[in-house]
């Protein structure tokens, strides 16, 4: 049975808890006078309120007999009722008057995809902003307690192989495991923002954007106050400080909390940590290349535009230092390709994650093995360990799946008009949760001129796949809802 | 142990064979007194002389005691051979000067792919055209041993699952079961050939023109002797009687064996069959309306063009009557999907097959099942009974290793200069073995303009498809050469 009335209880304090948050933003609104205090304020107010009255029509169950089930539809919801309220400001205000691109834009934040419809962000008022940017740290908290605590205790996609060694109370509730959870992971989380929003001040900017792009860092969100993105700051300090942090946000948070607790050659034997770091390191070495070849910049400069956009596009933050389609004539593809990749589970990078592509490689060598000794039983492992039947099974579905959703995805986007090259981009990029795709949503355009049938349709993509696809998709199956 | 003189005996023995069907392009070569009688009569001796050479010099060990392992390396080096050996009367007579050039066409031929780098087809000579024809019908011939007589017993692909019904003396000694198969279907296939050269004389073709388009069709090659493919026949007669034949060629032909037993019940029953239909004619019709939408054209002139092109892609034939890039603007992403569709299994057509996309798509659904009945035994079925997971397994990885491939080749591609559209499309329609692709390698253009690079990479990319994959690839595997 689903304990519909905890669910609702759950997404209502979730509401409260957003009210909260955009109240924050008064800070910067008051101290800007950007003139959007009055909307900040009553925003803040009326979600918190909702929420509130949610809270208090669903009250009396109590929430420690959650089950599996009703994770699905209280993450679901959750983000969906996030988004829905957290669009309001920007609707109310008119820095984006229409409803659908204000809710594109917000669960665009909330997914920590980072794709944009607003043409000219520097207009906007700083509190708005400020909001916008909290979105994704927001988002990018609730992947770290999903990914960690609650899809391992579901069994989805792998979760439970890839993040299994987090220390939690028990096996069967999930309550405290995931309060246990988060108290851990929002810690470091919270100090890494922290100690990036120290380093970007020191390295020149404003504390406003210092924060701002501290919080979308490391939700590998990818907003930025700038409509330049990060190509507005000319400081290769800033750049390096921010493919640091990049890189952090794409690691699985747990290796963070043993690096913490001293156990720093634990990373360095994780499979999935050396493999992030080599592919990373391998396709930057591969871009440096080809801008030296075909573009008239430095070695310097050519390293590290190679590294920001690889690392960028590869832990799905999204951030823009150049036009990554003129690096070479075959950057549009490579860079098309960088997008399925993905950053570490456990880490709050989206697209299909490191683990997987190790999995389905390592399955797909032993499959030939197979062939030639059907009688021998050929295991794969990761991390030393042999991966089970299910887990291999999940995975490969997960992944087949997300290839599904990328086509139809696609396929309809070309029906609302946009080109081949486009309508791949715009799919890819909102599904793997990265932000710019390639063609006319490349990374000097946005998403302004996809039509509105087109914005719903990547929002959904958007919550796909930030949810790991089987979180969302399991809800509308009807064997959910059977029995 | 690989019995490595019997396979050498057997690939001597195709190349007389070939040999022996060159030496038959010397009746239209002398009809139409093309001036390359000669270049045909000399190529066809020394690749009989030469073949002979090999089965000379490789011959003693008995046929009857091959082995799995042997097959994959007869039907690999075989089909390599029969190209390399094929390209040559197009240089020497010099219709294709360059080898690269004729090895491509060649290759392209025996995979029955159909992707030309000939830019004035109709000014070679007849003799060599109808040669040209020729190696797609033998690849036709080929490729349906390979699918019902070889593979199933391989168990490569889940091929032994489509065609498992095929009778056949004993699933131990492949010789005789082989032998067997072969005789039954050229038979069907044979016949097949013969009506369509008669329909197509009769609706006006030239007796030459009719009977090099009955070998294409058949084959799903659609390589034409006219340099505008089937759109140089303004008929509509012909344009239907090519659509029955391109759907009869994209039927698994162990039911065409089963039609002519009198058991037509079967085919309307196998779950493949109906799915195939059902594919084509949603397609079909969608595209009619996007014609009628956005094109000046008539009711049936729009039913007919869509009917061709969705039939023609999705045999993986690729004859052309229109450009369909043209016909809307959402056309060059349907039909690049489309080259990811492919035949029927155990039919002369390429791509990942229809029974498999039956598969990933049921398991798809069934995982949502497991994930919500965890320990339900949820199996997947096809016509009706169940699925081993062992051939799950196996049809996953091939599909996994099919897209691989394909990302592989794109980006290979997009290395010697293509752009990103042209990149993907030249890669899938090469690895599903289509012909024309979308982008710089559409339905209007030819492959003239790649690199020698890579043709090269296209035709590993047309072979690999072409032999499921695994059969090539197991013998670069070490595991192959192990033990």
């Amino acid at each position: 049975m689903l304990n519909l009335r905890s669910v609702f209880y759950i997404v209502g304090f979730l509401l409260v808890v957003e009210g909260a948050f955009l109240l924050t933003s008064l800070g910067f609104s008051l101290y800007y006078d950007d003139g959007a205090w009055r909307v900040i304020l009553f925003s803040g107010l009326g979600a918190a309120a909702f929420g509130g009255a949610v809270m208090l029509l669903s009250r009396g169950e109590t929430t420690e007999n959650l089950r599996a089930r009703d994770g699905y539809l209280i993450v679901t919801i959750g983000w969906l009722a996030l988004s829905a309220v957290g669009a309001i400001p920007f609707v109310v205000h008119g820095a984006i008057p229409s409803y659908t691109d204000a809710f594109f834009e917000t669960i665009s934040g909330f997914t920590t995809t980072g794709a944009s419809i607003m043409n000219d962000i520097e207009s906007a008022p700083a509190g708005l902003l400020y909001w916008r940017s909290l979105t994704q740290w927001m988002g990018g908290m609730g992947i770290i307690v999903l990914s960690l605590a609650i899809l391992p205790l579901l069994g989805i996609g792998g979760m439970q192989l890839f993040v299994a060694e987090m220390p939690g109370p028990t096996k069967d509730k999930v309550h405290p495991r995931v309060k246990e959870t988060a108290k851990r992971l929002w810690g470091i989380y919270a100090a890494l923002t922290a100690i990036e929003t120290a380093l970007l001040y020191a390295g020149g900017m404003s504390f406003f954007d210092a924060i701002n792009h501290a919080f979308t860092t490391m939700a590998t969100g990818g907003f930025s106050p700038k409509q330049a993105s990060v190509a507005a700051y000319d400081s290769p300090f800033i750049h390096y400080v921010i493919v640091v942090f990049m890189f952090l946000a794409g690691v699985n948070f747990t290796i963070h909390y043993r690096a913490l607790k001293g156990r720093f050659g634990e990373a360095a034997k994780n499979e999935e940590f050396r493999t992030y770091a080599a592919v990373l390191g391998v396709a930057t070495l591969g871009v440096t290349a080809a801008i030296l070849h075909y573009m008239d910049l430095g070695v310097e400069e050519s390293f590290r535009t190679a590294l920001f956009q690889v690392v960028s596009m590869t832990t799905t933050t999204g951030y823009v230092t150049a036009d990554y389609e003129l690096f070479a004539p075959f950057a549009p593809l490579l860079f098309f390709l960088l997008l399925f990749v993905g950053g570490s589970a456990g880490s709050t990078g989206g697209g299909v994650k490191i683990s997987r592509h190790i999995l389905l490689f390592k399955n797909g060598l032993a499959e030939f093995k197979r062939l030639t000794h059907p009688r021998a039983v050929i295991p794969v492992r990761f991390n030393g360990e042999a991966v089970g039947q299910d887990v291999m099974r999940n995975v490969t579905a997960f992944f087949l799946i997300y290839l599904f959703l990328f086509v139809v995805g696609a396929f309809a986007l070309a029906l609302t008009g946009l080109d081949f090259m486009t309508a791949m981009g715009a799919s890819a990029t909102c599904l793997g949760n990265v932000g710019p795709g390639v063609g006319g949503v490349g990374p000097v355009s946005n998403f302004a001129a996809v039509s509105d049938a087109g914005k719903w349709l990547l929002s959904a993509l958007m919550l796909l796949g930030r949810l790991e696809l089987f979180t969302a998709l399991v809800i509308v199956s009807s064997a959910f809802w059977r029995r």
